[in-house]
C-alpha cells in the first residue's frame, strides 16, 4: 500500500460541505438581498495584488505578521488578498472619470491571513463589504450603518443582541488638542481605548493613573468624556467640530428611523486600521460572556489619492463571515436548512439487459418532463438496486416525492408518484415533451 | 506628490466591476440552477491546499509549470487551487463513510495558473465542476454530458454552435493493445491526437507516416477507427469492452433524450490530465474560425484511493469562465443586463438647517418603506444638489421611478412619484409603517 495523503484542509481553513454550504449561502443570499435594495452593487477584484498595495495603508501587523506574500515564476511580488478596500480604492481610481458618484457597491469575497486560528478566527473567511464613495457628509455614514442594522434584522436580531457603537476620529483629534495630549499619549490611550471592552476594569483604571502620563485635570476631562459622552459630543458639535456633528447626525436619523436602539455613541471606539479619517464604528455582540466586536467600518476619505490626485470621500463596513456565523448559532438564529429534492425517479431493476435500457430510458424522461417544470429531480442510476433500498435513500434523503415506472406502468405509459411524506400514491400518464 | 500606484490589477486576473460582476453572476446562477435541477449540492473547498495534494496526479505541466506555490511563515509548502479534482477527492475521501451515495456535487470556484494570458485563458479564472461519485456504470456519465448540453441549452445554444465529442480510455487502450502498440508509441500517439483540431492536416499525416513508427498494418488500422470509428466502436462493444459499451450506452441514452445531435464518437479525445481511467470527453465550440475544446471531462475511478483505502467511482466535468464567456459573445447569446433600480429618492435641498435635515429624514423614511414593500431603493445622499440635477443622475443610472418630496407634499404628507420611463407622475400620501 501506498503511503496515504491527509484528509484535512490546510490549518485555519475549511472544507465547505453541502450543508455548510447551505449555511453559507443563506447568509450570503442575505447580505446581497439587502445591499441591493439599497441600491449597492456587486463587484469583485483579484484574489492576488501586487503587494505594494497592502505596503502602502493597511497597517504594520497586518503586511509584516498576517500577509500570505511571495514571489511569483516572474520575480513580481504579490500578496493574497487580507482585506477589500485597497482592491476597491485602486477599482474606483482606475475609473473616477466615468464612474456615477455615489458609487455604492459591495462584494463578498475570500480573505487569507497568517493568523493563530482560534474561535471567530480563521485563517481564511468571507467578508461582506459595503462601501458608498463620493459622499463626504454624514449622510453616506448613516446608509452604511443603516444597512448593516438592517442585515441584522433581516436575521431576527433585535436590541438585546447587539449594538452599533460610534465614534469619529475627527471629534477625537480635537478633544485631544484641547487636552493637550502629545503624541505619544495619544497612541497609548488609543491602544487602550480600542482595548478597553475586553480588560478588567481595574487593569484600564490602573493604566489610567499610572501608565498614561496624563495630568490631574487631563484624567478629569477624560473622565468627564467617558462618564457622559453625549454631553461632551453636543458641547462640540455646537462648536462646529465636523466629527461631532457627523455623530450627532447620525444619532437624530436614527432616532426618526426608529433604530436608535441599536446605535450608541462610545468614544472608546478607535479601529486599528491606518486609513480611517472620519466616523469609526464596531457592532457588539451582547452575548454576556462574549460581549465583542463582531465587525466594524468607517470613513476613509484619503485612500483613493494613493493611486490619482483625487480626493474620493468613501465610507463603508465589512462583515466576516466567521464571526457573524458565531454570533447567529451563539442566539439561535439560524434556520434549518434542508436541502431539497423534489423527486426521486427510482429505476426497476430489469430481467434481462435490453428491460434494464429500457428502465434506464424512462427514467430520463420521466426525469426530462419533471425539470422542464422547474422541480429538482434525481434519477437513481443502476438498473441492480431493489426498489425497497431506492425509497429507503430518498427517505433519508428528505426527497419529497418518489416515482416508480414498473413493468405495468411502462406498459401502460404511466408513472407511479408516491408522496413520501404521506406515503399516498397517485398513478398518472407519462408525458412526454419534445426536448 | 508622492509616487502615485498603479491601478491596474495583477498580470492575467480581471478586476469585476458591477457591469462585469452582472454578466458572471448571470452565468454562475444560470449554471448553479441548471445543476440543481438534476439534484447536485453545491460545495467549496479552501483556496489554499497542501502543495502534495497536487504532486500526486495533477499531471506534470501543471504541477511544475503552472502551480502558485510557496511557503507558508511556518514552513508549510502549500499551493493556490489550480483545479478543484483533488480537493473534491480529499473532502470525499474525509467522509466517505458516512456520505449516502451517490455524490452530487457542483461548485464554481476561483483558480490560478501561471500563464501567458491570451484569448480564452487567464491566470485567475472560475470553473464550474460537476462530480458524481459512486456510480461505476455509463449511468454517471450520461448523467454529467446531460447537465452540460442543458446548460449549453438554457443558455440558448444550439447543436450548429457547440458539439460534445466522447471517447473511452478503456476502449483505447484494448484498441492499441490489439495493434501491439508499445508505451512510447502510444504517448506519442496520444499526444498528436489531443492537437489533432488545431492542427493542419497534412502535419497530423506527417507524423504518422513519418514520427509515428507504426508499421504498414497498424497505420491501416488507426485509419480505419479515424474513418469510422463508430463501426470499430460497435465491434469492440459487441466483444465485451467495456469502454465501448460504456460510450455506446451514453449514445442510444442521448437518441432516445433527443440530444444525440449534440453528442459524437471521436477517438481523437484523449484529455490531458493523468487521472482519467474511462469516458473523456471535451466540448467544443463550433464557430468556424475557433474550432476548440471549450471544457472537458471523464471518469476518474482511482483518485479518491490516494486519501484512503476504498475505490470510489466517479465522473466529472469542469467548465471554465473565461472561454464559456468567449462562447456566449461569439454567439451572441448574452442578454443585456442593466442594472435595475426601482426608484431614486430624491432630496429637497432645504434652505436651512432645519430644513436641509427635514428632507433628509423624509428621504430615509420614504426609502424605508419602499423597501419594505420590496424594492431596491437609492437615496439622494446630499442637501446641495438642484433636483434637476438627481433627476438626471437618475435617468442615466436607468433608475425606473424618482420620488419628489418637496415643501408642498412635506406640508401635506404627500409623495409624487415619477415614472422616468414615461414621465407620468402621481401623487400619494406616504404611509409610514413602524420598524
Amino acid at each position: 500500500m501506498n503511503k496515504k495523503l491527509s484528509t484535512q484542509p490546510y490549518k485555519g481553513s475549511r472544507d465547505f460541505y453541502p450543508a455548510d454550504m447551505r449555511v453559507r449561502n443563506y447568509i450570503f443570499d442575505t447580505w446581497r438581498e439587502v445591499c441591493k435594495s439599497y441600491g449597492y452593487e456587486e463587484y469583485d477584484g483579484p484574489f492576488l495584488e501586487p503587494f505594494d498595495l497592502y505596503a502602502a495603508k493597511s497597517g504594520e501587523e497586518l503586511v509584516n505578521e498576517q500577509l500570505y506574500s511571495f514571489e511569483d515564476k516572474g520575480g513580481r511580488k504579490v500578496a493574497i488578498r487580507p482585506e477589500m478596500t485597497p482592491t476597491l480604492a485602486r477599482m474606483v481610481a482606475g475609473k473616477y472619470k466615468e464612474l456615477d458618484r455615489p458609487i455604492r457597491w459591495f462584494c463578498i469575497p475570500n480573505f487569507w491571513r497568517y493568523e493563530k486560528p482560534q474561535k471567530g478566527r480563521l485563517r481564511e473567511f468571507f467578508q461582506l463589504n459595503i462601501d458608498v464613495l463620493g459622499v463626504s457628509g454624514p449622510e453616506a455614514d448613516f446608509e452604511v450603518l443603516s444597512i448593516a442594522i438592517d442585515i441584522m434584522k433581516r436575521f431576527g436580531a433585535d436590541e438585546k443582541m447587539f449594538e452599533l457603537r460610534i465614534n469619529d476620529r475627527r471629534f477625537m483629534e480635537a478633544f485631544y488638542a484641547d487636552l493637550g495630549l502629545n503624541g505619544a499619549q495619544i497612541t497609548g490611550l488609543n491602544k487602550i481605548l480600542d482595548k478597553k471592552t475586553k480588560l478588567p476594569e481595574k487593569e484600564f483604571a490602573d493604566y489610567l493613573s499610572k501608565d498614561s502620563e496624563l495630568d490631574k485635570n487631563q484624567l478629569t476631562e477624560l473622565q468627564k468624556l467617558l462618564d457622559n459622552p453625549t454631553k461632551i459630543l453636543q458641547e462640540y458639535a455646537e462648536k462646529g467640530n465636523e466629527g461631532a456633528k457627523s455623530v450627532n447626525f447620525v444619532l437624530i436619523m436614527a432616532e426618526k428611523a426608529g433604530t436608535e436602539r441599536f446605535i450608541k455613541f462610545d468614544p472608546s471606539i478607535v479601529r486599528g486600521l491606518d486609513y480611517y479619517t472620519g466616523t469609526v464604528f464596531e457592532q457588539f455582540d451582547l452575548t454576556p460572556d462574549n460581549n465583542r466586536a463582531m465587525f466594524g467600518g468607517g470613513r476613509y476619505d484619503g485612500l483613493v489619492s494613493i493611486f490619482v490626485d483625487e480626493e474620493i470621500p468613501a465610507t463603508g463596513l465589512a462583515i466576516g463571515d466567521v464571526t457573524f456565523l458565531n454570533f447567529l448559532e451563539s442566539w439561535n438564529l439560524l434556520p434549518t436548512l434542508p436541502n431539497q429534492v423534489d423527486y426521486l425517479i427510482t429505476r426497476w431493476p430489469g430481467e434481462s439487459e435490453k428491460e434494464n435500457k429500457q428502465y434506464a430510458e424512462v427514467t430520463q424522461e420521466v426525469a426530462r418532463v419533471l425539470r422542464e417544470e422547474g422541480n429538482t429531480v434525481e434519477t437513481w442510476l443502476d438498473g441492480d438496486t431493489k426498489l425497497d433500498k431506492q425509497l429507503k435513500y430518498a427517505d433519508k434523503k428528505g426527497v419529497s416525492s418518489a416515482v416508480i415506472v414498473g413493468p405495468d406502468e411502462l406498459k401502460k405509459g404511466e408513472i407511479t408518484i408516491k408522496d413520501l411524506k404521506t406515503g399516498k400514491q397517485e398513478t398518472k400518464l407519462l408525458q412526454s415533451s419534445t426536448s
